[in-house]
């Protein structure tokens, strides 16, 4: 295999998220034809990937996605696992919590979902909203906010030390794209269901989800769940990116079809 | 109130299990009429204390019983909780795990049957078979072993953290005490199906699980969850410490009735 390229979009501690940084696109060929193409390609290697994984039913792996409204997060599900047979993801959204998930800690709900063995889970969404969202409104102080990064990262490491590969994106859009891709949502009548005037609400509240996303990035970016920050005003850089990134990940767990079972090949049956 | 009577049965760090004290009976006022009719004032009193916890829903109450076959487990839900509404408690038997439960991680079946806020939640058997029998029987090795007590810590500091009160019973009963437990669900046919012949496979290793048992209860007892041996050759003393611990630490988070609505008071209606 070729050289790593995730490894250049991982945080580490003194991690600074830049705007400029969104509409970058370090993986494309400048042929966006040909980028699709490449994830296609890809996604499609997840696919094989994934039937081994789903053959061994030993490993699971994590899919975590963040970012700000807009940013692709249901476009990636869509687009990265397009070649994954249904039956070996699950897609979990975590939206505001209901009154029983109130009623028990933050991460219950999403310890609830983590992936079974042989199983690929996505969080879209997830119970960083709960150091995010919280933190952006001051419904906890940054006492809690930092307890909570210490309990995130005691819960991702167990899940860790039982068998499932944690990986995080924060797809990283720019202020100007989120207006052009709302406004678009007010244009296209068919796009309406997507458009929740909340979200207007929560774009005034910009400039303080993007200090908190690279605190939260940097707190909660480890070895065994690192966060990867994902230029995303392109759609298909960012499918690149992930896809790339799975694609890495999965290969690196070695995953092969169990054993052959040579007493199969003379069985005679009615 | 009264001095605790909780704190001398807490586990410390250098804490030894002892055989001659399941029979030792602290509490006891020595006539056992007298110590039964206490167990029920008891269990009285803690049915008033959950009222609150109810109304209050604020905060979670778990207790996990651990023991040898025979203990007493189910006795101490029984008597213990007698008084307590049983819309405010739920019990939850972690026998042998499901294959869904193994293909996730060893404290994903128990995080999702903790309290919810104003409720008491009862683990009979818990988190801690994961670090008995498992070991007992070399399923893990000591060093997953170690890696489970660190796991099971950070896990139990997080409900605490996030509201909820943990506490841990090891209900100790002597080898002699178990013998004579068995032999009557021998010999009653009405306790036929409570004896499980593995009970006698597992009483061989009576030895290995005291030891592991030393272990387990000096490497997590905690500050936050703190593990309570209770003398349990004797039902009803073991039901004294029980009541007497539970008791106390309701009473330590100071419950009350939330504040009366003055505004009821002339409150017409047909």
């Amino acid at each position: 295999m070729a050289k790593k390229i995730g490894p250049q979009f991982i945080v580490h501690p003194k991690f600074v998220l830049k705007e400029t940084e969104a509409s970058t696109k370090p993986l494309s060929s400048g042929d966006k034809e040909k980028d699709r193409a490449n994830v296609q390609r890809l996604s499609g290697l997840i696919g094989v990937q994934q039937q081994m994984l789903y053959a061994g039913h030993k490993h699971k792996v994590l899919v975590v996605l963040q970012g700000m409204d807009t940013s692709g997060k249901d476009g990636t599900v869509n687009d990265v696992f397009a070649a994954v047979n249904p039956q070996g993801i699950r897609i979990s959204n975590f939206k505001g919590p209901t009154a029983i998930e109130l009623a028990h800690d933050y991460l219950w709900r999403v310890h609830a979902q983590v992936p079974v063995a042989g199983e690929i889970a996505v969080f879209n969404r997830s119970h960083y909203e709960d150091v995010l969202i919280t933190r952006v409104h001051d419904w906890i102080d940054d006492k809690e906010c930092q307890r909570r990064y210490r309990q995130i990262n005691d819960f991702e490491r167990m899940l860790w030390e039982t068998g499932t590969v944690v990986l995080k994106f924060f797809l990283h859009i720019s202020k100007a794209e989120q207006k052009s891709r709302l406004q678009s949502r007010i244009d296209d009548p068919n796009k309406h269901w997507k458009f929740d005037p909340q979200d207007l609400a929560e774009r005034k509240f910009w400039d303080a989800y993007q200090t908190r996303y690279q605190e939260v990035l940097r707190a909660t970016s480890t070895l065994h769940a690192p966060w990867y920050v994902v230029p995303a005003d392109s759609k298909t850089h960012r499918n690149l990116v992930v896809a790339n990134v799975v694609l890495e990940t999965l290969q690196k767990l070695k995953l092969k079809f169990p054993d052959p079972k040579p007493e199969l090949k003379n069985l005679k049956f009615d």
